[in-house]
């Protein structure tokens, strides 16, 4: 007996696209085993039909009009995979109001504009899913959504930006500069042209929007994340977090506090001890705490052509099994009711507490350790370790680094710009924050 | 407005179904503004009302008679937290054939009577959930049915007994033997008064057992899993594992090779780089590599009252969820349509093919190595690296380690006796399988 065939068209077929398509050719078998009816790719827009494609495109009809896809009444699930804000945006609206379902893998589209994407979905009965948009390959919106949903989440953590991991993994592997790994990595392939997008957070932020609000019941506002690059870490600060049991990370945090939510992408140094401390290269990894499972961990590919597939297809999979249910059985867009998600305040950067590393370069002469001390002190701030390097040259300062306990944000910065006020300290001081994830 | 409720009703009050109370207590709320209505545990039955509870048991009615609860009309969904095989299994089927939805943590009864208790749910159109009875808190099941859909599974490997893995770890840490550090988890709570069920790897081949239905869609087939315990490794052979780059973990592995699957549980080498060599004590962690998403690693606690209560609940969420659906909406129990289960053959032990660490203590004669390598070059095994250890007291024998390339077990077998039948040969060969997991 034929089985039921359920119809996607595709808008943008460069990786994800054409990942896409190549995964559904190879998995077509064992999704129908899956799900009892055939998925299969019927449409496609590109911009330009001569570019070389990684998938064949022998039994597609190719167009360069999205709206040849969107407006084809046999579709049943449009795939959004061109990226970018526009025409996306206005093609995803254009889909779900033709009551078609819709799989993104864009998370700058979700993290600005989701809250208002999710009501018109919802308005025309239809799902608007993105397993793809975070953490690649990694069913981490599965596990946040679904998996975890028992639990009252108390923070996550994670490695959400490939490239971020693979030039601070290099730095530390190779005691290489930031700007020579990122060229290396552009070279690779790892890293884009213009890498602003990844090594200064902005992917990391739009992700960690997602999740926070995932997490917490709470609409996207990518707006309050905090967000802080790589791009000013050095070979020498990675040795030093080492060398007192660290590595340094580019961490996505949200957390759901006393006082309100943390959203803060920043370079951060964590145990080495602990599990995500050892994901390298280009991987991801996610560590969900809550207050019933503890800490859990989800690790795999964050980018690439048919990792990202494996996402956007499970999407349609579960699109598929529930074709014929009503929509109100199908999971919220964000995991929890819309009119259930909480005002809880996003906190400014200057209201978290954590810990931090600190690097000064200081003159060698009598009491310059009391004039830090007393400082910290009026601050409040207690230190919990201390590295004092003597320089190879004579001449040259020392540097001396200190791990604080957790304080307020506002306090550390009084510190530093009284610390930096000293005759004593030579350069401006370097400043990382620290995190245990326990 | 009052919110719908959905009443739910336990069988057995011990650390599940005590944790399960008292998270549902804590997380009441959230749960509610995640599905928008509330869940209510109503009745529970257990043997003895006078024992002790860990939950508090004010708003629930208590019965002895586990069928007070079955019989309740009001009951939607029914939890069987008792474990063993009866009666949780005829309580199981009495609870589908009223129509109830069912979620169990009872891995044992998935593992050997899953696929006949599976078809009567479906006859009665409802869910048996079994979130919990795998790695406890982590939402593995989910991960491989849902999460990784758009994959075909080419293997998977966890380690899925927390009480065999804090043996190992600490055995490792202080380099204890394995009835020392076997006595410390029983005085910890760690490891039941008859131990055998996890050190011997039956706890585990259960968990395998039904991860292997989950990747490759076959039918439960627990007897066909292979089982070897943990009570034979030393602290010797952990200590030369890492001299080597390698961990020992009690892993269980399922693979869809070419000739079939296998599934068997075992100790096993694996490369201290890999991530999951770095989950120690009692946590839990499984590998799944599919073929579009490479491999991906969820990690967590895999046992204790409220991480394991934290699967109960998110299976409850997920009933609540459709409980308006139809019953073709829901996901098929193993993540395939039942008819198109898969009848790939399961390869015995003897058909696999891995690499070994091999340990023998020789007499320190000339000639001996040379008598070795002849054997494994005869049953065409080859020698990837040599460890030779000199004895502290020159009466003793010498260790030498070896570790193989791929070979078939068959072959390493013959090998084996060969070995053993030599004079110079002085003791039973140490035998540990080695995986790259790459």
């Amino acid at each position: 007996m034929a089985l039921k065939v359920v119809k996607v068209g595709i808008l943008g077929l460069g990786t994800v696209g054409g990942g896409t398509v190549n995964v559904i050719a190879a998995n077509g078998q064992e999704i129908a085993r899956r799900i009892g009816c055939d998925v299969v790719i019927t449409r496609a827009s590109a911009r330009d039909l001569t570019r070389p494609r990684i998938c064949p495109t022998d039994n597609l009809q190719l167009t360069t009009d999205p709206y040849d896809v969107i407006n084809d009444p046999e579709i049943d699930i449009v795939l959004e995979l061109m990226g970018g804000e526009e025409p996306a945006k206005s093609l995803i609206i254009a889909a779900l109001e033709q009551g078609k379902h819709v799989v993104t893998a864009n998370k700058a589209l979700i993290a600005c504009h989701g809250n208002e994407l999710f009501a018109i979905a919802a308005k025309n009965k239809v799902v608007l899913a993105y397993e793809s948009a975070i953490a690649g390959g990694i069913p981490i919106v599965k596990a946040v959504r679904e998996g975890l949903s028992g639990n009252t989440i108390e923070w996550l953590a994670g490695i959400i930006n490939g490239t971020g991991n693979f030039i601070l993994t290099e730095m530390r592997d190779k005691g290489s500069d930031f700007a020579d790994v990122l060229k290396q990595a552009q070279e690779l392939g790892y890293a884009e042209a213009d890498p602003e997008f990844d090594v200064e957070g902005i992917d990391a932020a739009h992700k960690l929007c997602i999740l926070a609000s995932l997490a917490f019941g709470i609409p996207l506002q990518f707006e309050h994340v905090y967000t802080e690059g790589i791009s000013a870490i050095t070979p020498v600060d990675l040795a030093y977090a080492e060398e007192l049991g660290y590595r340094i990370k580019h961490l996505g945090i949200a957390r759901n506090g006393n006082n309100g939510i943390e959203m803060r992408v920043h370079p951060t140094l964590i145990p080495e001890k602990q599990l995500i401390a050892n994901v390298d290269g280009v991987m991801n990894a996610v560590v969900v705490k809550g207050n019933a499972v503890g800490p859990t961990l989800y690790y795999g590919a964050g980018a690439g052509a048919d990792a990202t597939a494996s996402a956007v297809v499970a999407d349609i999979v579960d699109i598929c099994r529930q074709l014929d249910a009503p929509v109100d059985s199908r999971v919220a867009a964000l995991g929890f009711i819309v009119d259930k998600l909480s005002d809880t305040k996003i906190l400014p950067i200057e209201s978290i507490t954590t810990a931090y590393y600190l690097r000064l370069q200081v003159e060698d002469k009598p009491g310059v350790m009391a004039a830090i001390t007393a400082v910290m002190a009026e601050q409040g701030i207690s230190i919990e370790a201390v590295l004092q390097k003597e320089p190879a040259n004579t001449q040259d300062n020392i540097s001396v680094v200190l791990l604080t306990n957790k304080v307020q944000e506002s306090a550390l910065i009084a510190a530093k710009v009284q610390l930096e006020a000293l005759d004593t300290i030579k350069a401006p001081l370097v400043r990382i924050r620290v995190e245990t994830l326990d």
